[in-house]
């Protein structure tokens, strides 16, 4: 019998001795790629977290102790020992499993997380709520190195290493973000990896304090080793020492007793304690050890060749982005690309490897990216960053107070808008034309197709007076002759892809394409829609509206975004203004996050597919 | 002849020597006491950057070596120095000089500021411009300690000292932000300014190794107190010398032949380095020195007694909010109170000094503060996050993702929102409606008086099924007897402060009282409006809506916020549904950022002051 087969909840992790526990990860790795090489899903970092979620459930008691996953996608394991083993192959899947905590999935879910760099926060939050209330429970916060670059980890680490609740932090340190990971931090970390051993620091130390009365140049530089020896000994987790944390480690997290012992150690620590353990991404899998990028997030694959099972037709927006980008800036001297630690999903792996010096990844940082994008332009340079949509949230202020109140020519190239499909609530880029709509001086516009975003880059490019972002989606686009105009971009105005009359369609982006099927549904239907492609949310078209306003007895609005603060309420407004007294539909997301699922079901359950538009004009034409 | 009479642009300040230079701080010192006593404004801290403002610009050759100041409060004796003495007297008024460094006014203000903590990001992205570029010059951020404690500093550092280009970053060290600094960061400071000397170093290290061989516990002690010793001894910067950055300091900030040295030092340094320049906020002025809380941002006030010169009649918002806070958490043990370094400012004083265990300063880090305050709610306590409109900015992505996503029922006090006066563009809270009303489950609700913030915070602490915002603005309520009603506050609806016909004027918080105002004027010319109290921005009250829809030809939505996003908004987008075809007028502030100057002045050139509501109405009515 599998000891996993034995392992339904917690309580039956704990009665499990080491062998039993070493025999367990081998077949949890099994088991984990079975189901994920069919669902797709967060390969590398679950499996580099196998020993580390087992020695955490066999050392706390969750629910009572608080276990919070930073990010999250590497929750899998939890979730297996947790009582959600039977419903694994249903992970990221419509109405299945999350691909991330959830709370309402299980109690030993205890903080939902998507976004990196909460859990810090988070735990801080449930220590000092247990210290108010006088319980006594563990709270375990568990964040790897990428996370820790981001400004809310330091914010919080700040605040824990002052206040001095108890609470455990586990630095998972596999030395990646998605991609490598970059910053002084990192290299912090390296460098406590590879310190020196005792003989040899002992050595230096005595060389330096013999040294100390004459420190000269030559002196000085012999002083510059040995402290570099000295401090790693001493004091191999200074930099969280300093801030007020107990460091421990580093640990090898692979080593299953070795993490018990030092878990174990850590909860005898009365304050705030950091837990310094060393993994593998990928571990265990050799083509996701290999590429680790690879397998971040992938889509289902052969579990022998470690290829993916399905090739996507088309090409890319990311992939269209990015080559036209470096189009450009081979070029143009002044173009420097910018990302927070996603190269290559953001289509710039090319741009990084040709234009290395003109190429810049900040990390997991997306407000010091657009300040530092703002630093840039200020100087001349037209700074372009890429960036997933609800990761830009994090850049708010930032866009408003660095960039857009300057008005510097700072591009935004917004990837991953709308509905992004199976990882969910925390990804889908459906609030940002609302979270940027109302910023002053800021243009906004997006690609209905391919050929239009390497035209609306190029626009960029010339367009010199201030700030733009450009949104566009995930995955592939779509590629209708009927749809290809020769239309130029020009600043504020939409297009017309046919015109009819009676109902007029405004739609945008990736909407363009969808509302042109549903058009077509409504010719059988007898009607002759027009259909107009937008292109700029702000300055949005007014002479267009006003022609639509004046002719149209029916007017539909088209999105992928809530209908608050995006293209519904900048027509609306619009056709306030014109008295507008037709009919009018706003068809978008509902006031409510979005669940997983593949983007045609969400679609389809939100009524934005051509069935579902098609459904809506008709019914209201009805009514 | 005075020194400063002979400075009117920064060349003039290079041909002074140190006691020339000595003699010049002193007069600056009363020439900006002799101005800001009359004008109000940031006193404290540029008290405390005379000496570290002149030893920059003699070091430096601004224009072309880049200066940012970080929050920029603390620029006025730089703008004394280039050029812009003679207007020092228009500092923060309408039409005069900006209190923050603004790029409109001078060559020498590199990167506009307001918001803390932004300044290496900029500098760094002027560094890499800079390298691109091929050109030389230097770039040099001034930073305080308690702009710090935010991430994105945390951000920025980390980037620059992994890629090593060449900036000076200034950390301009006076142990406050407003109020005393907190956090590990502070403390780790602290110790650097108290270190021990080489003396007892060495004999402690010499311990330490002796020890080495046999740690027992006595001797693990000796080799904890050793360590201290030696580190900072050797390392006195390691915090951030293991980041990447060079140390140099700490330097006596008001000393400025040494300040001028270390910054020559500094010049030399080929890569990103740190000069730790401690000095003390209100140096130099008695009263300042005392309080240098009060001075921070004061109002005029009589240079003799330190004293402010005009009492503010009425009670102020905050202090309404946090009494009542106080009041409540007095009787219910699961309040917590937390504030992002802004105890006073956001009316917490007595709540922190009589209810210091559930009272939390996180310090400038709202990023934390919120995902703290949704850590502190999943564990069924009732946190409130006291923070000013402009700084949530800061936090946007984690109200949405950590905090409404869950639902937790985390209370936002947004205070200082619509227009705020001298502090100008940075600081205005207009689009704090726009972000906040498309996130799906939050409450969003405004008082237009305090009797109503009271009730409005009593129903928040009832109210335990999700997320919600109350917004009030800076300054005193108005208590204007007219308007106190004894309608209940219930979720989602709104009352009605007078019925009258054909207008109907819905207002949100405290454009009820202007509304009411401008109501008065238009009974003097022969209409009756009605004026209604919208009180939730969201959800909104759909039946008073529906029902103005029926009854009124012509509806206007009042608010001091931007149109769009806003209560405009959300009344457009109900009255489209009610398909209303009567005229609609939108009134708030319009799509730009708004100046400094006194509300008074802003309401007034923006119209939304009673004449001119009136004006727009009437002028409507004609058209």
């Amino acid at each position: 019998m599998k000891t996993l087969d034995k392992v339904n909840c917690i309580s039956d992790v704990k009665k499990l001795d080491i062998t039993e526990l070493n025999k367990l990860s081998g077949e949890i790795r099994k088991f984990l790629l079975d189901n994920v090489s069919k669902t797709g899903g967060h390969v590398a970092s679950n499996l580099g977290v196998v020993e580390l979620t087992i020695a955490i459930h066999k050392v706390f008691n969750s629910p009572e102790d608080k276990i919070i996953w930073d990010v999250g996608h590497q929750s899998y394991i939890h979730k297996i020992l947790t009582g959600r083993k039977d419903r694994m192959h249903t992970i990221r899947q419509y109405e299945g499993l999350s691909g991330f905590p959830k709370r309402c999935e299980s109690f030993h879910d205890t903080f939902e997380t998507g976004h990196s760099s909460t859990s810090i926060s988070a735990g801080l939050g449930m220590a000092i709520a247990r210290d108010i209330k006088g319980e006594k429970n563990e709270v375990v916060s568990i964040i790897g190195d990428g996370s820790m670059t981001a400004g809310m980890a330091f914010e919080a680490l700040n605040h824990a290493g002052d206040i001095k609740s108890k609470m455990i932090v586990i630095l998972n340190d596999n030395e990646m973000s998605i991609s490598k990971n970059v910053g002084g931090l990192s290299k912090y970390l390296d460098r406590i990896r590879t310190a020196p051993t005792y003989g040899k620091m002992k050595d230096d130390v005595e060389t330096l304090l013999n040294s100390i009365p004459a420190i000269g140049k030559t002196m000085y530089r012999t002083a510059e080793r040995a402290k570099d020896s000295l401090k790693y000994f001493l004091l191999p987790g200074i930099l969280f020492e300093e801030l007020g944390f107990k460091y421990l480690g580093p640990v090898d997290g692979h080593n299953i007793p070795l993490l018990i012992k030092t878990l174990n150690r850590a909860k005898l620590v009365n304050g705030p304690v950091i837990v310094h353990v060393l993994t593998k991404k990928g571990k265990g899998y050799k083509h996701a050890e290999e590429n680790p990028d690879k397998f971040h997030g992938a889509s289902a694959f052969d579990l022998k060749t470690g290829k993916a099972l399905s090739k996507t037709k088309g090409v890319k927006y990311s992939k269209v982005f990015g080559d036209k980008l470096y189009d450009l800036a081979k070029n143009h001297k002044d173009i420097v690309a910018i990302t927070a630690a996603m190269p290559s999903g953001t289509g710039l792996e090319n741009f990084k490897n040709k234009l290395p010096k003109r190429f810049i990844d900040v990390g997991i940082a997306e407000q010091h990216a657009v300040t530092f994008a703002a630093g840039l332009a200020s100087q001349g340079l037209k700074s372009y960053f890429a960036v997933y949509s609800t990761f830009l949230q994090r850049g708010y202020d930032q866009v408003l107070h660095d960039v857009c109140l300057q008005n510097l020519p700072v591009v935004f190239a917004i990837d991953r808008a709308g509905l992004v499909g199976n990882d969910g609530e925390t990804h889908h880029g459906v609030f940002d034309f609302s979270y940027l709509s109302h910023i002053p001086n800021l243009i906004i516009m997006a690609p209905k197709d391919k050929k239009e975003l390497e035209e609306m880059v190029e626009f960029t490019y010339k367009y010199n007076d201030g700030p733009i972002a450009i949104r566009y989606p995930r995955g592939v686009s779509v590629e209708k002759d009927e749809l290809i105009t020769n239309n130029e971009i020009v600043l504020g105005k939409g297009e017309m892809i046919k015109e009819g009359k009676n109902v007029a369609i405004i739609a945008i982006g990736k909407m363009v394409d969808i509302g042109y099927e549903a058009s077509l549904k409504l010719e059988e239907s007898g009607l002759n829609p027009t259909l107009i492609n937008i292109r700029f949310l702000k300055p949005i078209d007014n002479d267009l509206i006003k022609k639509v306003s004046n002719e149209y007895n029916m007017v539909v609005t088209l999105e992928d975004n809530v209908i608050s603060g995006g293209l519904a309420t900048s027509v609306n407004n619009e056709l306030f203004k014109y008295k507008y007294k037709g009919n009018l539909i706003n068809i978008g997301l509902p006031d409510e996050f979005i669940e997983h699922g593949n983007t045609s079901e969400l679609f389809k359950k939100h009524k934005l597919d051509a069935d579902g538009i098609y459904d809506t004009i008709i019914n209201s034409i009805k009514a």
